[in-house]
């Protein structure tokens, strides 16, 4: 199947089941960046993140009789709900396996979709290690969170609205910045954009210290980072660019963008005053390169990818920067 | 002209210059309030809330000549925040009377969309007296928050939305609360709704102390307000429902709703978790009705009116109530 029939047939499951979010913009916003910047809210997704997108399209396109022994996934946080709530609606059991420091609101959401949460240790622990032995006890198919072509097929669907929104705009020519963790997202936009909007062209964009993408488009092979934990972000630290996701990249991205955490942290305040969102932290940093880069075009489409966030982090941002 | 006539050619006058917003809901949400809650998100209307509606309506609406000589309103920076934008994007002066105590944030917003602010005080002073008369003086044309059938009918295009976005969820019948000050959004959205979605029910809601409206339904006549000042919900304090929108919520209206200023502030913290939305203690009083009133049916609409709220008061339901 073509990477466009795939992402048209995950599109036809996903109508109706996911939400089409809106591209937001802001007069005031636009002022204060001096280009103008268009904002494709996935944290009003459902799950509040994109990834409800690739797990409702995973889920889903399991055959039944395999969908009904269960799923399992490992996540920090927004993979987890998205596939959590994929399987709940889907009437099959979950299985997500998440990190000890992720944000007590994801593994609470995660639980409250009705999932069975079981933590590990992010850095002496390997979550594939400990997702394939559940996998196997358990007859559960495990759902990767980018390196599984029907995952990335759902993301896409983010890529179809951005071209859609973008068009019905008057869009034809502008950089699109993604929050990038394994690149997911960005390889399945960059993939429906490539189809629906030639125009539009895709920059990943990530933290300070985990800019592995980055790096990777710059030496063209996967880049590991050095660390795996201590980033603000947690929502898009992984170790390196996928392997099925960094080649889409490297045939389809500009160069990556990164991001310091206080500016991710601004872009949060920022969306809070001017667009009355509630972002976190990891689904700013494209919002974050939108507003603080200079080598960008008039005109940016960037995604605020998630909007899972502790409330004591985000009282501290808006009291520290709005 | 009949209200459906106007409200049709005030939608036609705002196709493309204003947002489509979302109808918004969430699976956690409703499992908390025991209801199915959707959830009109007019705090990602420009501006910031659906007084941008109103405000394009009656600017578009007036002769060019007219226009040209500029616009006044008084407002506590809702319907201020509205007409200026109005104003500088039909490139005409407006001039907006404020309360000195109104919300920093929208005097500075109203300023940066280059409106000449004016202030007042909101206890001692009567800013229909201070609007008349500068508008006289200046040759302003006076844009009234709510006593005025093109704002009205601006307001009702939310009104038009909700009733499309209901029949694609498959809502044939359900109360529509409305966060409910002079009752322009009240009124447009029950003529909209008369007109569109006869099975959806209008209630607005109110601030405890401020429930001019409830207590107007009640007995058949325009109650006043003891107190014009003191809510934490600025946006919806008026001294009693209007002359000309009354008679319309009195046609048309359930009975009103009450709640507590500590209802709406946990209202902003379960929409900051569930809907990742920003929503003022103002726009918020619909959502806090919906969720803990008892006498609702089984699905309610509820508009999030307005999200222009100062951080630090943000920050400080987030550390109270989320």
């Amino acid at each position: 199947m073509s990477d466009l029939a795939r992402i048209e047939a995950a599109a036809a499951r996903l109508a109706g089941q996911t939400r089409v979010t809106p591209l937001l913009n802001a007069p005031l916003l636009d002022a204060l960046a001096g280009r103008r910047i268009f904002v494709k809210a996935e944290c009003l997704q459902w799950t509040g993140s994109f990834k409800f997108r690739g797990g409702w399209s995973a889920v889903s396109a399991l055959p039944p009789e395999v969908r009904a022994r269960g799923v399992i996934a490992y996540s920090s946080g927004n993979h987890a709900q998205g596939v959590a709530l994929a399987a709940a609606r889907h009437g099959v059991p979950a299985v997500i396996v998440m990190p000890v420091d992720a944000p007590r609101v994801k593994i609470e959401n995660t639980k409250s979709y009705g999932a069975e949460v079981v933590l590990y240790d992010r850095v002496s622990e390997d979550r594939d290690a400990i997702g394939a032995a559940l996998a196997k006890a358990r007859g559960l198919t495990l759902i990767r969170p980018y390196d599984e072509p029907e995952v990335i097929a759902g993301q896409a669907t983010v890529g179809l609205e951005i071209a859609a929104q973008a068009a019905e705009a008057g869009i034809a020519e502008a950089d699109v910045i993604t929050c990038c963790g394994g690149g997911g997202l960005t390889a399945g936009i960059a993939l429906a954009l490539e189809a629906r909007a030639p125009g539009l062209r895709v920059r990943p964009a990530e933290p300070e210290g985990f800019d592995d993408t980055a790096r990777s488009l710059a030496s063209g092979r996967r880049e590991r980072n050095a660390a795996l934990a201590g980033s603000l972000c947690d929502a898009i630290v992984t170790p390196s660019p996928g392997e099925i996701t960094f080649p889409i990249l490297q045939r389809l991205c500009g160069p990556g963008l990164v991001v310091t955490d206080e500016e991710a942290l601004r872009a949060m305040a920022l969306a809070f005053t001017h667009l009355r969102i509630v972002v976190e932290p990891g689904g700013a940093v494209a919002l974050a390169a939108a507003l603080f880069r200079k080598d960008l075009p008039d005109t940016v489409i960037c995604t605020a990818s998630g909007g899972n966030v502790e409330p004591s982090l985000f009282a501290d941002v808006l009291q520290r920067y709005a």
